[in-house]
């Protein structure tokens, strides 16, 4: 993968660090980005600047990393006497003295680190004398929001997969029957966790998977985190947020849409169509050289100029445009860069989410979300899948 | 739920600390078995002795958390001036900025935290005066490993759905026909890839999701953290490993099979009679008061009697039994205690695996794995699943 890592070699210098260090666990998105390497088990990554990375792992893990494509070194737990280590010094310290050696070996006496550090083995690595800095600007984060063309496309066929679970969902409601205000399937009430269950099972055929997704109907569907459960209304929105992980690539996708089964109230549709409004003005304002922040008061100018409260208008509203507008999608599904109140600058390469959202428990919730990637010119939205609200 | 935070309180009265600290996102499971809250963003978690659990969480979390049973008190980071904080101090100064007030309204000047707190919010909040002493004992780790009723209750609902995922799993592969040595199914090949989607489907129909699973034949099954991929080979082993988490209750089972489509060698068959000698003889040794150190021991001595290399025998071998015996599981997949050289006392409510396995490059691998409950008595094998080999 083509990865531009000057950004952290001016960190290391501007900290005066000798190189960076990561101790974490195989699912740590920073560590896989910089090593290549994908381990079940935690394992050390050390970046050092015209070197390159070099990798600490548990023998079982030995005969993958050397396999690693562009990895300048791989050394076993092993071969620094881990166990022995462990044995005097306790599993902590014990691993910090056996990176302490590793990184003597490679001349490396002062290290920055991740803000997210373990600090047990942080404290006890300075005690052995090594000199240990967190870097509070999150720079590999910053590295990888912006995304190479091959990581576009790991996003974009995630997305592919997204929109047949999103389309399976949206068949189950369509199809559904209404028996007392209640929908049904199969001659069963249709729930949530049916739904999910159906939109879970075609991520897996098509190569992804994910540990939540958000089928929300009514009140439910007025507080953004809730995934909703139980059986689904008509005449109420159910917001279907999904965001996959491609097993393969581990990129993520994340698409939502609103439906309704029946006939919506005329403030539930005003909404919708603000919603959509909204999300059409913050696409219209992206561009590379705007900044997160100027594509979400775009979104907060039309529900404001509709009479709905965002934060920006009343900072203690629980009801209204009560979220961010988006995020970056990668290797994390919540990643940098912001398009927030302190969203910084966009950038060619970077993936984000438009997603305006009105929220209230007395009338309910509606999401509308896109992905999108920043190009050179503009952007380029990565959802396939039509805005529509009534079944 | 039942918790004896006892050692908590001993560990923080040890390091003289007024509380104990976990800031960490909603997957952490020492944070989610202290606080009882499950949500998706990252929060705090602070315990008090003799004040219980004080949470302080995002305004879209506020809600959900003052509905967690048995928590002290809920503040949100808006209570605190977050975003002030961040603007002015960058997200990790700022965060600990705000977690220093928090913590100042809770009357806790110092903070024991889990070893892998992370290192930025811990040195920024050093910076602010607080005085934060990472634990090495891992106690929270510690007071998990011995679950309650309920939780055991929870691990065996998730081994119920482990069980189906496995058969459906066997089933493919004892309906598959051979050609050319290479097992295929409705007209297809049938591959790694295709057992993984159907046991990961099977378990989604039964609540319960997860991430990885492993179908290794022949050389990939040699290596135990080789997740397979390809064409299942006839007469050869596979190792099938699942390891799902229940959807409602977050627990894990875990449990592992080796099938073998057609005629297996002389020598695989024996490696196969010797694991399950090797697991039945760690299930002798199985009871309270021995430690994870003397059932590995069990094992070791089958392997050895047996003439296979073990680590204990030689430190250096990569073939023969190379791993642990077992590690215990819950709300994490790997947990404590560990059945292992260095492994602990077992003690009542201890859930552990006991999964002995033999790996050659040359002849396959093979792994039998049984998820059980040590008992006042003995230990309950929560694990209903037939020990055969050849389909």
């Amino acid at each position: 993968m083509t990865r531009d890592l000057s950004a952290l070699d001016d960190c290391l210098a501007a900290v005066d660090a000798d190189g960076y260090l990561v101790d974490a666990d195989g699912t740590d998105s920073n560590q896989r980005y910089l090593s290549g390497f994908d381990a079940p088990d935690p394992f050390v990554t050390l970046y050092v600047p015209g070197e390159g990375i070099h990798l600490l792992v548990s023998s079982l893990e030995y005969g993958r990393a050397t396999k690693v494509d562009g990895v300048a070194s791989v050394a076993r737990l092993v071969d620094y006497d881990h166990r022995d280590n462990v044995t005097e010094h306790g599993s902590v310290a014990g691993r910090a003295r056996t990176v302490a050696t590793f990184l003597a070996d490679h001349a490396v006496g002062s290290a920055a680190v991740p803000a997210d550090f373990p600090l047990g083995v942080a404290d006890a690595l300075r005690e052995t004398g090594v000199d240990v800095t967190a870097d509070r600007t999150d720079v590999v984060t910053g590295v990888r929001a912006t995304k190479s063309a091959e990581e576009v496309e790991h996003v974009r066929e995630a997305q592919r997969a997204n929109e047949a679970a999103m389309a399976a969902a949206e068949e189950l409601m369509r199809e559904a029957t209404v028996e007392a205000g209640v929908l049904h399937h199969d001659g069963a009430v249709l729930t949530s966790e049916r739904v999910k269950e159906e939109i879970e099972v075609t991520l897996l055929r098509h190569g992804c998977g994910l540990d939540e997704t958000i089928v929300a109907c009514g009140a439910d569907a007025a507080d953004p985190h809730d995934r909703g459960s139980g059986p689904l209304s008509a005449d109420e929105a159910v917001i279907v947020d999904i965001f996959p992980r491609s097993k393969a690539t581990k990129y993520h996708a994340d698409m939502t849409r609103t439906f309704c089964k029946g006939n919506p109230s005329a403030e539930m549709r005003r909404r919708f169509d603000v919603t959509d409004e909204a999300r059409e003005a913050a696409l219209a304002a992206l561009e590379p050289g705007v900044t997160g922040a100027d594509v979400h008061d775009a979104v907060c100018d039309v529900y404001e100029d509709a009479g709905y409260p965002t934060l920006r208008s009343d900072p203690e509203t629980e009801v209204g445009f009560i979220h961010s507008t988006g995020h970056g999608v990668g290797l994390d599904v919540h990643e940098r860069p912001r398009v927030s109140p302190d969203g910084e600058e966009l950038r060619p390469g970077h993936v984000v989410t438009i997603e305006p959202g009105l929220y209230d428990p007395s009338v309910g919730g509606v999401r509308i979300e896109d992905l999108v990637v920043v190009t050179e010119s503009g952007y380029e939205n990565l959802t396939d899948y039509p805005v529509e609200f009534v079944l």
